[in-house]
């Protein structure tokens, strides 16, 4: 009735997380998730599946083109949420009369977008977002930047830096400059530096304005030195402070003894292109995959949900690129996951409840255990217990429940312990797992 | 320019899940994932999306009409996982050559079914499930009702039971009646007794045999007694042991010191419907909710991937009914999640770096701790952390600060602790939160 196969195979763009990554990527996941947590961040979760319209809203973007949209048996047109953003203004146009304000979330979820594989783009990719809706201090604008610097420490990556910008400073400055009105042109530009370098971002801001304008531009996006530095010489482009100026100074008194100097940096050159923010930008710099772009970026918005509600939502919050940081730390699909466990070798099947009783009475004690479940030969049972990357194999037949002993054999260092207490074979665990 | 507001709203069948509930499901499933892992077993995750082909595979169930399909651009006929089950069969077609078998995966995650929501369902669910695949070993059943016991006793549940069958000893019995023909129509008849009741089954079948083989059916699946009991009276109905009986019987030898007598029954009326399983059969029965149905059912299956690979894969496996269990265990949507974090006040602005200072200090010492943003009056900043269930205010300004002295108020009890050192504040939160 089976003899024809299904050729098993999966859609393009789509992967398998086998157990290596996935290990990895949970444990990646509940370190932010502690993190978000630490700081009163509380989760939420939205459909999957949302009203085409209420997703795309007015449209038109090059996203929509991406989205996967089918019309189902009821004839709704439907659609697969493609970032985490969307839901959550939809969702805040629903509830935010039934949560406290301000209200600081994260989502950690997968989005779908049907991009082109070929730049190396997943079409299902995860997305970790986090916000403060509902304030417009300069304290939550700190606090946004202290998570992401909890974050980074507890997933152990040493060499990071936040790049943080006011795009409302820089529209300031070229209002001063008189270009104001070619403010969304000159920021499409200016958003190039990285990628073509200052001087062909002079030529084409030469060629949008005029040769001293140009200069000045570029100068002010190149600006370097302490945040101090900066700032007073952004108070001179800029012909003296103002409100904006004096915040963005706040913001860094407020961090100076919170986020060492290493760690973040103003770059006046940040202006997340065409984004939605407002005022306050960030993107984030591994110091030794700095290719990868990236791998947490945000800012301060004025309006979250405005396409749904008139109520206004303003609010500050960041993205975690996470895939992007498993490519990084994994180094290349080699993911480390450190097993600490332990299993039961299965010498005699006359003993299966015995195996199952030390399995269970180790968990009793937090330590992780398996059972082998048949009597193969002892060479199979290594060969499994390695392919986990198991620490410990307990080996006890006859002599040992006899005696009430153990025996048992550290599988990296190949050490073996013969006949010794349940309590001292815990010590040698509990030492090893530490 | 955005003055035309979208009504935002959800599709029929779905849900938004808010703090409280997604609080409490990310506990549940951090603690059943704790135990997963405590066994050995590894998470795994598949694209929410596969050919149309691959996941209906021959198809023609009730189930295919429910699942959400559609054309995608580049005209593959694309569908949402419906199951954990398939998606992992296709998984194990793919890559069981590059897994250590046994293979022992857990994986929870959501699946969409267009379901009739009259009936109270859900069309977009989590399914959480847990399998042992290659090896036919009677430990590895042991190990799959071991880690449900544990999973119970994790949750914090009490009163539940797990109620155990072998489906082929029913067949034996039937065959040994002389209607082992009618097999699958007897299946069908006996699912229902715990809807229809012992006489109007034994209507049915008397209907389909004759009353002396109704009547001995009705026998065979309503036995009473301890596990000895049952089996000793199954081998008389059966006429003697036999392997399938010795195995069942072994079961039980190793499973009577590690999980209680009265979590545990062999009820030989489970029969898990026409399913694929083709010999250990169980379900699972809360004590106070037992009108919600079996939250964790499974069994053993000949061959789990027969529709993708000529390979035998044989296991063992449950699944547990996660929204099931966070209907029951939340009380009617109460969740009582317990909210162990301080907030830091903010009494005056000029202070705001040393309250996040605070802040960050406690959260060292792993306190869950926030910054309230604004100086607002105290009211609101009192009514703000009532409604998140705070349960420390630590209220300090010009006085405390310059006596490096820290002021707090216990939210719940209302008491107040005045000028004291950061360790004794710490300690009074440690006692509380312990």
């Amino acid at each position: 009735m089976n003899s024809e196969i299904i050729k098993p195979r999966i859609l393009k763009g789509f992967r398998d997380s086998l157990p290596d990554e996935e290990i990895f990527r949970k444990s990646l996941i509940r370190k932010l998730e502690n993190v978000f947590e630490s700081f009163g961040f509380v989760p939420i979760d939205t459909p999957v599946l949302e009203y085409t319209d209420v997703l795309l809203g007015k449209g038109g973007g090059e996203t929509d083109k991406q989205v996967y949209s089918f019309i189902h048996r009821e004839k709704h047109d439907i659609s697969m949420r493609f970032d985490l953003t969307v839901p959550f203004a939809r969702f805040m146009g629903m509830h935010s009369n039934d949560l406290p304000l301000p209200f600081k979330r994260y989502h950690i979820a997968k989005v779908w977008r049907g991009e082109n594989t070929q730049r190396g783009r997943y079409r299902e990719f995860y997305q970790c977002d986090f916000d403060i809706v509902g304030t417009d201090s300069c304290l939550s604008d700190a606090e946004i930047l202290l998570v992401m610097y909890n974050s980074f420490q507890a997933l152990g990556i040493k060499g990071f830096n936040f790049r943080v910008n006011d795009r409302s400073i820089f529209n300031t400055f070229l209002d001063k400059s008189g270009v104001k009105d070619r403010f969304s042109e000159i920021l499409r530009i200016v958003d190039k530096i990285r990628k073509i370098g200052k001087n062909d971002v002079h030529e084409l801001l030469r060629e949008l304005t005029d040769s001293r304008t140009a200069s000045k531009i570029i100068d002010f996006i190149t600006m370097k030195g302490s945040y101090q530095d900066i700032i007073n010489e952004i108070k001179t482009m800029c012909g003296g402070s103002d409100s904006r100026i004096d915040r963005f100074e706040e913001l860094f008194s407020f961090l100076k003894n919170n986020i060492p100097d290493n760690n973040i940096n103003i770059d006046t050159s940040i202006t997340r292109g065409l984004d939605y923010y407002t005022g306050l930008v960030y993107e984030t710099f591994l110091d030794e995959n700095s290719e990868i772009g990236s791998v947490c970026s945000g800012g301060r918005y004025d309006n979250l949900a405005s396409l749904y509600t008139k109520a206004e939502l303003t609010g500050v919050g960041a993205s975690i690129g996470l895939d992007r940081l498993i490519a990084a730390l994994s180094g290349n699909g080699e993911f480390s996951n450190e097993n600490k466990s332990v299993i039961i070798f299965n010498l005699d099947p006359r003993f299966g409840s015995r195996y199952l009783e030390i399995s269970q009475r180790l968990r009793k004690k937090n330590i992780k255990s398996e059972v082998f479940y048949e009597d193969k030969k002892i060479n199979q049972q290594f060969s499994y217990a390695e392919k986990k990357g198991i620490a410990f194999a307990v080996i006890c037949g006859e002599d040992e429940f006899s005696k009430n002993m153990y025996t048992f054999k550290d599988l990296v260092s190949r050490k073996s312990y013969s006949m010794i207490s349940f309590e001292s074979m815990l010590d040698v665990f509990r030492k090893k797992f530490k």
